[in-house]
C-alpha cells in the first residue's frame, strides 16, 4: 500500500481544533487498513510568527514541497493585528500558494438540503444549490509589483498595487474551469470587468478564444464581476462553474459560500499543474480562523473534514474512500448531529469533537 | 427665483424613456411656480458614439461643466460590444466622473416596506433596511496609470491594471462618510483588504487617524472586502455608512442594492468637492442600461426621478420640493402602483410612462 504524505498545518484560531478531528479520520483510514499516511504537523501563520518570527519557516515550507498534500486549518487574529506587512499571518497562506504555484482555488458552494434553512436567502432559491468557484490564486492584484507605500515630497503616501495576468496564466485557469464544467452541468460563467480593466479585457478575450478553439462544446456566458455578485444574491442556481481572477474569487466565492448557509462546511482545494502525474495541492476550510469562538470546542469540523476528502479524491486517487468519509458526513448530518453554527434556534448542538467523533463512528 | 442648470444625458437603453418621465416631473415644478429649471440634452454612451464616433463629445462634456448637475440616464448595450476599449460607451461616464471630480458616490440601499418580499433575502433581514454605500470614484484601479496591454517576445499578452491611493484621496472620501454618519446612526464600517492590499493598508491607517483627529464621536469599523461581502448577504441592518474604494464599491454596492429588491428604485449621487458654496454633482440611478426592455415601456422610472429628487436636494438646495417628490413617490407605491420588476407574481404592472404619470399626478 501506498503510503500518502500529508503536511498538516492547523494554523491559528479554530485551526488546530478542526485539524485535530482529521487526525481521528486520517486515524480510522489507517486502522481500517484502507490506506496509509505518514503525517507531519507544522506551525502557520500567528503560531509561526510566535515561535520563529515569520508566519512560515523554510523548515515547513520545504515540508509543503515535499509532501503530496497539505491541509491548512485557518490563519490569523487580533493578536497579530500589529506585526506589519511582511510578517502578517496572511503572509504564510500567499506563500504557500505561490511557491507551491497552486494556481487553481476550487470553491464549491454546495447547499445540503437539512441546511437550506439557514441561509439568508429564501430557500427556493438555494435549495439544491450546487456551484464550483474556479479562482485564479497566484496572479492579479495579490502578487503584481509594484506593491508599496511610498511618501511624497509634502507629507502625503502613495499606496500601489500591481494587477497583472498574461495569456498563459488565463488560459491554464480557463481549462481547469472548461475541464470541470464537462464532468458537471457542462457550463462556464466567466466573470471580470472588461468595461474598465486592461487585465478585464485580456481576460474575456483569452477565455472567448481558449472556448472556440477547443471547449466549443461546453456552454460559455461572460459576466461582468459586479453583475455576478448582484446574480449570485439574485438566482445563484443559474450557474455551474464560474471562472474569475484572484480578487474578484476572493469576493465572489465568500458570496456564494455565504449563500449556502453551510459556511463552516465548505471545502476547498488549491492545485498546482499536473507535472509527472502528481500536482501539488493544499486543502483548507472556506472559514477563516474565527478568534471569536477559538478554545471553545464550539467550531464546526466539518469543511476541515471535507477538505480531506477532496485530498483523498484529487491528490491520493482513493475515490472510494472519498466518497466513504462524504456520506459519512452526510449521514451524521441527516441523524441531525449539529454544531452550532447550523443548529437551528432551539436545537441542541455538539461540540467540534464530539462532530469529529460522530463522523469517525458513521465511517 | 434662481434657475437651476441641468444637463440630461439619457445615454442608451432604458436611459431615454426613464429621462423622460424626469423631465415630466421638472416640467411639473416649473408649472408649479416651486423652481425654475433651464435643461439642455445631449447624447453619451452608445448614441453618442453612433452620432459623434466618440462616447462623450466635447461640447456634451463643456455643457457639464457648465451645468448645476447632471442628470445621468445609462450607457451601453450590446450593439457597441466592439468599438475597442478606449472609445466603449463607458468610457463617457467614466470620463464625467473623472474630469468634474466626483469622487464621492453616494449609493442608498433602502428596503421599500412594500417591496420587501421582492427580495431574495428573508424578510426579517431586510425589512426596513437603510444603508448607505459612500465609493471613492475617481482614484483606485479605475484610472491608475499603467493601464495596458502589452505583446511579449513569446507572442503572449500581458495586460496591467494598478489601483493607486494617495492619504488625501482617502482622507476626503473618508470625511464624506464620517459627516454623513453624523447625520445618521453614527456609525461608518470602512472595507478594504488591508491583508493583501498596500492600497489597503494605506486605506485602512488613514481613516484610522482621520477617525481619532476629528471624527472620534463616530463609531468606526473596518472590515475586510470579502467579509464586508459575506456580512452584506448575512445581516445588512449591522451597517450604516459603508466607506471603501472605487471597485469594492461597484461590487459592494451592487450587492446592496440587489438585496433591497428595489434595483429599479435605487438612486444615487456623485459628488465634487465644495468650492465657493457649490459642488458638482451628477446624479444617476443604479440600475444598467438593460438593452433586453428597452423600447418596450417596461422600465422602472422610479430610480432616476428618485436621483432627481437627490439632485432637488444636494445640487440646488431645494429640499422642500425634495421632500415632495419623494413622498410622492412613496405615495405612488402605497397606492398599489408598479412597474413589472417590482410587481408580485399575478399583479397588474404599469409601463414607464404611466409610473411616471402617476407620480405626477401625485404631486
Ligand atoms: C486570508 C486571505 C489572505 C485570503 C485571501 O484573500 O485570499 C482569504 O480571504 C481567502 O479567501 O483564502
Ligand atoms: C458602467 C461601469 C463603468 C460602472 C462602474 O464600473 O463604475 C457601473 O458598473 C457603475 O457601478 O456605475
Amino acid at each position: 500500500m501506498a503510503t500518502h504524505k500529508i503536511l498538516l498545518l492547523p494554523g491559528d484560531g479554530i485551526g488546530p481544533e478542526v485539524a485535530a478531528e482529521v487526525s481521528k479520520v486520517l486515524a480510522w483510514f489507517t486502522r481500517a487498513g484502507i490506506a496509509q499516511f505518514e503525517t507531519e504537523t507544522d506551525l502557520v501563520g500567528g503560531a509561526a510568527i510566535d515561535a520563529h518570527g515569520v508566519p512560515l519557516s523554510e523548515a515547513a515550507m520545504d515540508r509543503a514541497k515535499a509532501a503530496d498534500a497539505v491541509l491548512f486549518g485557518a490563519v490569523g487574529g487580533p493578536k497579530w493585528a500589529g506585526v506589519g506587512y511582511a510578517k502578517r499571518p496572511e503572509a504564510g497562506l500567499l506563500r504557500l500558494r505561490k511557491d507551491l504555484g497552486l494556481f487553481a482555488n476550487l470553491r464549491p458552494a454546495i447547499c445540503y438540503p437539512a441546511l437550506a434553512e439557514a441561509s439568508a436567502l429564501k430557500r427556493e432559491l438555494v435549495e439544491g444549490l450546487d456551484i464550483v468557484i474556479v479562482r485564479e490564486l497566484t496572479g492579479g492584484v495579490y502578487f503584481g509589483e509594484p506593491k508599496e507605500i511610498v511618501t511624497l515630497e509634502d507629507g502625503q503616501k502613495r499606496a500601489i498595487d500591481t494587477q497583472i495576468y498574461t495569456t498563459g496564466e488565463i488560459e491554464r485557469i480557463a481549462a481547469v474551469a472548461f475541464d470541470l464544467a464537462r464532468k458537471r452541468r457542462n457550463k462556464v460563467a466567466s466573470a471580470e470587468k472588461h468595461n474598465v480593466m486592461k487585465t478585464g479585457v485580456l481576460w474575456k478575450e483569452t477565455v472567448t478564444r481558449l472556448h472556440a478553439e477547443q471547449y466549443s462544446d461546453v456552454g460559455l456566458e461572460h459576466v461582468l464581476a459586479d453583475n455576478c455578485a448582484m446574480q449570485l444574491v439574485r438566482n445563484p442556481k443559474q450557474y455551474d462553474v464560474l471562472v474569475t481572477d484572484n480578487l474578484f474569487g476572493d469576493i465572489l466565492s465568500d458570496v456564494a459560500a455565504m449563500l449556502t448557509g453551510s459556511l463552516g462546511m465548505l471545502p476547498s482545494a488549491s492545485l498546482g499543474a499536473v507535472e509527472n502525474g502528481t500536482r501539488r495541492a493544499l486543502y483548507e476550510p472556506v472559514h477563516g480562523s474565527a478568534p471569536d469562538i477559538a478554545g471553545q470546542n464550539l467550531a464546526n469540523p466539518i469543511a476541515m473534514i471535507g477538505s480531506l476528502a477532496m485530498a483523498l479524491r484529487y491528490s491520493f486517487g482513493l475515490l472510494e474512500a472519498a466518497d466513504q468519509l462524504e456520506s459519512a458526513i452526510t449521514r451524521t448530518l441527516a441523524a441531525g448531529t449539529r454544531t452550532r453554527d447550523i443548529a437551528g434556534p432551539g436545537t441542541n448542538a455538539v461540540g467540534t469533537t464530539e462532530m469529529g467523533d460522530a463522523i469517525v463512528r458513521e465511517l
